[in-house]
């Protein structure tokens, strides 16, 4: 029997993926998409690795959930992500018609609520803060190193 | 000698990409970017054949740009695109710091320029209506054709 798996499960595994992207000297950000309770794709920043802007986790996830469902719109799934998406990935997260976006620290600087949830499909359902401080705190001790 | 190109010998190429997408049953809309007066990376809507929404041309066309470049940045190049961009596609054009983007027909149900052009980077020079009765032709057959 699957259990049922909430916000902070999940969030935690877009965790794991943040540190992956830690450990390879980029920005901390992960994604996963949930789709009934599972996990069908995972990824982190890589625009370092690729030199590729756009290769922000929740494109590279969007992608890979749409591969997964041979679907181009994700409206049964759920996207954890640890940072506020920047404008680009919140016009992926619509043009998916994403169910759901969940992430974990804001950023006041580049994140698309600067905008407002209108850059968001209206069908789809926003939640934020979760894991806040541990998606925060990653992201501090990534621009501590760098600047030390 | 290399003989200096406008921005409609750009934009035609642009269309040549359009046109593509066109014959593989896309939305017809392409893209070229351009440094140092040559072509070095061209795309076009691949959304339906990869069932990717991120499959934009400008998407796919600064992967390629930054590819060739070897750099994450593009502040020596012009992105010219048959359709103004969405707001993903001006997300990922602020990333890149594109030095200058040069659109044809404009989208006013789509288009950035709903939300206006602090989506841009504010180092990256806009343009657009370049060849726009062209670009805006070939999106209205393609529309015709598929409801007909």
């Amino acid at each position: 029997m699957l259990h049922f798996r909430g916000d902070e499960y999940f969030m935690q595994e877009a965790l794991k993926e943040a540190q992956l992207a830690f450990e390879e000297g980029e920005i901390p950000v992960g994604a996963v998409i949930a789709c009934e309770n599972r996990i069908i794709a995972r990824g982190h920043n890589t625009t370092e690795k690729l030199l590729d802007v756009t290769a922000h986790a929740e494109i590279l996830s969007i992608t890979a959930a749409s591969n997964y469902l041979n679907s181009k719109y994700l409206p049964d799934c759920t996207l954890y992500v640890t940072l506020e998406p920047c404008n680009m990935c919140a016009g992926a997260i619509f043009w998916a018609q994403m169910g759901r976006l969940v992430y974990g620290a804001g950023d006041e600087k580049r994140g698309f609520m600067r905008i407002g949830k209108e850059l968001l499909h209206p069908k789809t359902t926003l939640e934020y803060g979760v894991l806040h401080e541990e998606c925060s705190q990653l992201l501090k001790e990534f621009f501590q190193k760098i600047r030390s």
